[in-house]
């Protein structure tokens, strides 16, 4: 963790230009009728989960440029998310991957989390590798195989993941499969479907009962012909077929091109089964950037949605958020604070949609006016807004910054010497 | 109709070399274990509709380049699908467009139709134009308006749609619905799906109870921010909102970039919902072009899915197959009947795909082999079994060879005279 | 033009709330080492071309729905033009359409523009459709035709259409071409593009010593298999073979899905051949639909590499700026406000990139800084500025609502009562 | 090299029926003018070059299946290669990648190649990947690296490669880089490509008289923003920059989605500068799938361009054809042997290609007869041509049941044995 009063010092070497901001903002919103007291703690609900497999450089299927400094153990990966915590302090959760980051000892881990001010998001299972210890490969798929042996093998995994997850606080999982084909004939496509279904279900009826999983869909890679849980649709098919406990979430890498997102949260709302987003930005695939990097309008469209459906009781249970990205050429802990700012200011644009007014337009059809009203809330610079927040829970009110100033990665650097052998696994 | 004299001429002209294809075709089939006869009657039994508003030239919104002789009235264009039907025989019926054609005496539409020996298809409704003796406009959307007597006059709409439709002895109604949105903020998303959903529902509770109805869905065009039913997602939830007898169809060129379209097709057949096609092809968008002229491997990969859920009982229902394509350049006749013919083609390789031994590869994940059987029936030269279908049919071994020495376009452009200022309406 | 008095007391009503804005904002820049009166002044010389068609109501090849009012001749549209600049100020020119708005007296058009206090910027050809008195058809091409005498048409069309601009003060046309094919083989890919590049040639061969010719690519639509210019490659080829005073210009709607459009402007600037801007903005196509509306960050990314390239010498002469939408849900002169206001918004965050600090990161390779220089000028809230430089210029602070309060709609409405039977035609 | 006894006796057990589909096609083919005998002997020019790296089982970011047996040295590919050689007699040549492949005693590797009747095509060198011995990480870029010391190094690099190269007796190098960003910002997009021309430009001056340099784009990934070498306009300024003898590499997979590649290749044709290909194809992105497993008949486009320059005079040097793939899934010799079948079917398919019917309805606009030419010779069955081909030239009729009958891959298994732990490098 970062020192408080380091954090605290800087935030008070820029106070004066802060509050100056922070005052002209609200009287802004004051004058278009927004309370910035609210939004203040509106905005300090957002929450958002990192994955302990965000912490080591990232790279492609061409190569990894390792950065120097990495996580060696799920331990010193916490201490980095913790890092990220104490200046941001609204990424108050770890989203653990099973068998990445198994702990020999999950109590130990637990008591190492209460240290760190950290708690467990939804697990994460994994069936697109195999593991050395493994009876079965998941080549041609796990909970899709032709193999009954090998589903069985792919659902106990996920019993295992789910067991782990239990021990250490977790109350979901979410289940991302690479199964699919890479040339027309190699699966039945009906088959493959209807066999990972069943699978699904398995596993569902064996969910703890305070628990809820989570179907994630893609549409390529690394299957690139088919991929059993193509696109929502195909999702949607799989929660409906397990159960209430079961239900959709949104990557924002997997997607064809040109796929309208927001579009798709809101028809997953409408069907009761959003369950929860992993955050990232792209240009082409499933590019894994920095979120808002890249479209940062699409990205306030998607909170837009999400807020208005918490607004109108669209929204009964607060999707799960984490961020899910591949850190191949930034510093991992600064692409990681630099994403929760851009999503606390795409949440902190999305509060100040004044939505009488929007819906007023909507309903006469005042395209132009209507489309104004988003524009008006986007266009606002929020930045102050969302220092504020930081700064009341005691972060920093420039995080990257502060996080430079305050020589973590040199120091970790000297330690974590075996680094440059570390191959951190690939973001999802 | 063209002259059954010229046709039984022109066959026998070729019938040496035909024989001679089609039994060392015969001979090849027999030693991979198919009987020729088997796969003639299969074949024979293949049919798609044919629009009615395919028969004369279409465009783009740049401009039309109108081909002469176009068909001035519902009889003319009866006239001229029945050219094709005589020539490809597997061309029987007429997917009407209301108001587009609607007959201003039914009654005598049907009498021409059986003298021209057609039948009727599904009906299609269009709420993405405004007519002329219309209250409201559907400027802003039809069945998912925010003004309740839009909605009300676009369920109207589609009543009295089915009410024609029921008079010709049709007993679908197809549902492509162009409400969405040009820019973020204009529609709320959630509600303007709702909206559809209910004015749908309104519309099946009043179904002929042996009607089905169809919902199609299009990522864009004419709106181009969102689309109210933009993929099969929506699609199938809207088919489950409303009961047993809707079920979604699907057109070749409606999906965003990369779909995997066979895959679609998969899906809705698990679903139990797959109710229809529209046969056409693109290379970008909604491109309309001739179906298999650019990829004609996925229009066998497509025919594959569907062969293989008759053979093990998947389909239950013949999906409502038609032809939906915009002849901008070419002679819409001729490319009809091009169209068939490719239909009939993919559809011969589909019925030529060896199951028993796919299935062996699939489920032992031999993934080149399972391929290669696939390919096995793509690489096979079908043109002299569906030439034999046609003939047995009393159609003609080569169509469009033989639709030339008729004379029948010429003739008609004589007596068409008024064709040039006939603007036909465009490709849905 | 709107009175000018109703623009002054508009302003003036909100002239203690801009004030206090902009004097933040001038507090907030020279804080960042900015002087406010300099970006003034930069901002102030942007100005951006209104074509002559964008002020009726346009359509889809599924329909059009008039909106009202619309213009019936080139005077009427310079009479709306006129309305936007009077509000923008930075919309002084007309980009003239033949044949479409050919005028009939071009001296007294010319006459009529000074007295609208507007000028005319590149005309445009039209080769993508047939006109009344045409020898030849375009069906199946223009300046690619196999048919010389085709070629001849089009050729002295390009020629005339020069003649007319001359007479009114143009001094660059614009060549768009919609010449290609719907299928494969329908036209031999590399002499359509040999017999374009000649005819092309040919025309500059004619063109005024002081004249620009830009070439324009787009890859598909309202040619679906295969366009002759199809992306700024072919666009290059094309302009490198005309000469000195020929160069591309880059429509944002005509490019491939995911293409980077802002290394397309950086590769044509190193290639001394950028020559012009289509203005507009897209998620599926050549949407057309208002500038900056779905992808607001791409547009400031391409005017940072046009402030950039001037910055640093690369780009020894402006651009041409033009506007090109569709107006179809819209009333077309407010999108138009909106899109000059989105231009100005997106060339201010342009000229706020600190361009020396920019460079320091791009130098030293430090990605994450680099990037949040650009976000540091994206996210600062420049409406003050551009208000400023509207209202400095005579225009209003706010155009849309001064429009609506003029009244000038309603006017026009009443007296263009011929306008439910214009057809505008559609957005290139 | 499978033992030529072995697929002598495997032919002559099939050589029945081969003469009858033989003769049968030889029939139909002189039917159309066509003499079988010389389109035997334009395909038996046919030859494609296998890279080295494509004899392992490859991976994608999300990890790797070994398939066993893999070659653990560049004798072993070697040895691999001359097995894919001697069943289908039309992949002559090894395509080096440096330094993966980098022979210590090139004399050694010569002398083998001799041995195995094998010669070597284009060298590749390898600038997105750190080696252990390098002084300066390309990270941040090779050729357009800011840092002048990292482009030397760069430089140094292909000097080097072309060094190996002559030694072996290549003549021609293939240079592909990942220069790029992930994000804006990070590279000066102007500056960056300059960097990258300049340090082309010395490349060039430096190469072997006698020796060709392809430039090779891909519009993304590894790098997710940005490119330098993005798409063919790119790759051809820099082609044009360095001079004569440098020109242009298509790899089928690296176009943006919808691309028109055949039209690529017909610009490239144009403009003097088609280089060579990489053969292999895709759904998606730059999968690496088998060529013409996705799209047969875009393959078939591609060759009609190539067969139709040959045939006028267009291209006066053959292009340098190489299979580039990802074998993840299947054993990388039968889908190496599978591909090379892929190419001889539509290369076999192009050469049937009526072309002065073609150039004739091309010429008259007949769009639809133009199309059927190129369909007629697509839907002939060319196996038994191509199987006569291989036959002459000592190579299999059917190259993978021979390969599977030859017990080769169970023998290497037994003796690579160390193959586990050989993590082969990805396809390019």
């Amino acid at each position: 963790m970062i020192d408080q009063a380091l954090v605290h010092d800087f935030n008070q070497s820029r106070i004066q230009r802060h509050k100056k901001d922070f005052e002209f903002l609200a009287d802004q919103l004051d004058q278009k009728g927004f309370d910035i007291e609210q939004i203040v703690q509106q905005l300090a609900e957002f929450a958002v989960a990192i994955p302990s497999w965000a912490l080591g450089t990232g790279g492609t299927r061409f190569g990894r440029f390792p950065g120097g400094g990495e996580p060696r153990s799920i331990f010193e990966k916490m201490e980095d998310i913790a890092v990220v915590q104490s200046l941001v302090r609204s990424a108050p959760r770890v989203s653990l991957h099973i068998p990445w980051d198994e702990p020999d000892d999950p109590q130990a881990l637990l008591d190492f989390a209460l240290e760190m001010h950290l708690g467990f998001d939804a697990v994460n299972s994994n069936t697109f590798q195999d593991q050395a210890n493994q009876s079965y490969s998941y080549k041609f798929g796990s909970l899709c195989h032709t193999d009954a042996a090998v589903r069985q093998q792919a659902i106990e995994h996920h019993l295992h993941v789910i067991e782990v997850g239990k021990q250490l606080g977790s109350n979901a999982i979410t289940v991302w499969l690479a199964d699919g084909s890479n040339f027309p004939g190699q699966l039945h496509l009906r088959k493959s479907f209807e066999r990972t279904r069943d699978s699904l279900i398995d596993i569902y009826s064996r969910l703890p009962e305070d628990w809820r999983l989570f179907t994630e869909h893609k549409p390529y890679e690394p299957a690139f012909y088919s991929t059993v849980v193509q696109d929502w649709g195909s999702s949607l098919m799989l929660a409906q077929a397990m159960g209430e406990r079961a239900s959709c979430l949104v990557d924002l890498g997997h997607h064809l091109p040109n796929a309208n997102i927001e579009q798709i949260v809101a028809r997953l709302i409408t069907a009761g089964k959003l369950g929860g987003f992993h955050f990232n930005d792209s240009k082409y695939g499933d590019d894994d950037l920095t979120t808002g990097s890249i479209h940062p309008y699409q990205l306030f469209l998607v909170f837009n949605e999400l807020i208005d459906a918490q607004y109108d009781g669209g929204l009964t249970e607060a999707p799960a958020y984490m961020i899910d990205q591949s850190h191949n050429l930034k510093d991992p802990i600064e692409a990681l604070l630099q994403s929760v700012m851009e999503l606390q200011r795409a949440c902190a644009r999305a509060l100040l949609v004044d939505r009488a007014l929007l819906s007023g337009y909507q309903e006469e059809n005042d395209v132009l006016m209507a489309e104004m009203t988003l524009k008006e809330a986007y266009e606002t610079d929020v930045r102050p807004l969302v220092r504020e927040v930081r700064m009341r829970k005691g972060g920093s009110t420039d995080p990257i910054n502060t996080f430079r100033r305050s020589g973590y990665r040199k120091k970790v650097n000297q330690v974590r010497t075996a680094s440059s052998s570390y191959v951190p696994p690939q973001s999802l």
